[in-house]
């Protein structure tokens, strides 16, 4: 740190993402990345894009606004889009959440959040999960602050149901609720369906996961047009740009193949069922994930151990350091064949140990 | 504005980008833009990546930092990437200045300065330029405030001496200085070669206008690794994959071609200079610009109605209605056929009025 920086961020702990090692070639399934390459037309649009870098990308983002908005059958001013749901999910903090609106979370969740809350200085609570690692609904209903719930919730996988999520959104009227459904596509339902009964419900969804677009970083969310235009005035104020011309015009051809990008996610579904499954016969707890990773321990290894010993086998999952969960591994679901390639390893490893 | 949205914000006003209208097809002058398109190699690297955007971009951008770093004579840790520079000047504003060290930069400046000031709460000096719209280093002098500096400036186009910039970096050694080299590969002198002896010292580039990458978003700055480091911090506790596969890529293989960029830049210079010459022919009163973009007034023709009247006739150039420089136009310099198109439909206008 060098002595010119703020006392006011002194304490923050950055976000930590997945590791990418570049020593060897390894089956990642350590940062919930899709296994599918995009499709045809991303290809396309992206090439044609290229060829135009000298001129500034479309600040409203039109086009790529308009076909979310018929997808999810809204309007499109009540779509902002943003260089990840990272971005957007920090503009709604800065937004929607300060010390008359302090924030609430569970504290087994996104990493993320306890980061962009520190970095805006907004105040949180974090409240403990169940023992079972489901989210208490209660803990939300009527807590008069700013709910963030990941549904399906990180690195857990499980979901609320969308009666719940209604119940959290409905109860607190005068704060803003925003549900983070980066994953789901993956078997959860959407609380989009919501946004024109309350105008308190900010949904935010990713083309990072369900749409093979991690690397293009395009994010957006879905609420009343009124909240959508608090975060345009955020986003005029930090980066009018943020969304490059090449991953505007991918997300816009992405959502023309959106039949590709749903039948790769019954795939993973496929794969996720077949992988918890084996995970079982091996003796392991796996938590019930509607995502595309699982959340599993054993008895028979400790978490961090299988992490390294799967890692130096060239298999990268992601273990978490944090105690109620250091036994626990988070596994991305990929190929059939990466799948197969994990279960016989850990097989191995557990035949080893 | 929506009833939930945060007070802290509710006088913020934002950044107002370039008008990008779809009525008609426009010779476009007035976001300064490149009239050149990227060279062969960044569309090949682009869609080489944009069959892998499945993947995570590197949140390091190890390849691009290693190249700017070659090219600017600094070791990599003294660089970070960004999405537009945009996005670095927001987290130099947030890393190095607050209460205690306001910020002090011209009155008539890039106008997301005292955005960014406002958004982040942090207080803020305007000093007035001199009435030749120079900025008056002395002002800066000693200020013992966190010093920007667009160098050369916009809209005006004017450069500070390189020794002027050290005298402001040296007499403030408890303030970061940051010089904004937005335009500075069209004439003006780099700062870059004294950040290994000043400490405070951040000089802000990017891709957007010598190297043909606006609408792809690459910004970057080059300092003291522990400013870096700084600026690291706030970037991985906001967006740490904040550049995308594809502009990572493209920004790489652009300088694998700098010859190309650096070619092109001098053809704008010779453009900027004819076209100076013709306005100053027409009567105009053009101010000494380093950059690719003029800023000119006539007596002849009031700077709004130029402006409405070059627009009703296809060619966008930029006017800002603030009072000092409300008589002014920023023309971007272009290709000698949009200049010499500029200047005939200028003629007429003159003519008819």
């Amino acid at each position: 740190m060098s002595r010119y920086f703020t006392e006011k961020l002194k304490n923050l702990t950055p976000y930590t993402p997945g590791e990418q090692p570049k020593d060897m070639q390894y089956i990642k399934l350590n940062t919930n990345e899709s296994p599918f390459p995009p499709s045809q037309a991303v290809g396309e649009a992206v090439l044609r894009e290229s060829q135009k870098l000298q001129l500034y990308s479309d600040p409203e983002s039109v086009s790529v606004r308009e076909r979310i908005a018929e997808i999810y059958g809204v309007k499109s001013n009540q779509v902002i889009v943003t260089n990840g749901s990272d971005e957007v999910l920090n503009f709604a903090f800065m937004a929607f959440a300060d010390d008359k609106s302090p924030l609430i979370f569970p504290n087994i969740t996104y990493g993320f959040y306890p980061v962009f809350a520190e970095l805006n200085h907004i105040p949180y609570t974090e409240k403990p999960l169940k023992d079972d690692f489901t989210i208490d609904a209660n803990d939300y209903i009527g807590a008069n602050k700013t709910v963030v719930i990941a549904n399906p919730n990180a690195p857990t996988g499980i979901m609320l149901s969308l009666d719940e999520i209604e119940n959290i959104v409905k109860s607190n009227p005068d704060n803003i609720v925003i549900i983070d459904e980066a994953y789901v596509d993956f078997g959860a339902q959407s609380a989009v369906q919501l946004v024109d009964k309350y105008d308190n419900l900010l949904v935010v969804q990713t083309f990072s996961k369900s749409r093979s677009m991690a690397g293009a970083r395009l994010g957006f969310a879905i609420g009343n047009k009124s909240l959508i235009a608090d975060l345009n005035t955020i986003r005029y104020s930090t980066n009018p740009y943020n969304v490059n011309r090449m991953t505007d015009a991918a997300g816009a051809a992405a959502l023309v193949d959106n039949d590709y990008y749903m039948t790769n996610c019954q795939t993973i579904i496929k794969n996720r069922e077949w992988t918890v499954a084996e995970l079982e016969k091996l003796g392991f707890e796996v938590l019930d994930s509607k995502t595309n990773f699982v959340f599993a321990k054993s008895d028979k290894i400790d978490g961090e151990k299988l992490y390294l010993e799967l890692k130096n086998r060239g298999i990268l999952v992601r273990h978490f350091t944090k105690e109620i969960i250091c036994q626990y591994n988070r596994i991305t679901i990929g190929t059939m064949e990466q799948m197969q390639k994990l279960i016989e390893t850990i097989t191995l490893i557990l035949e080893e140990n």
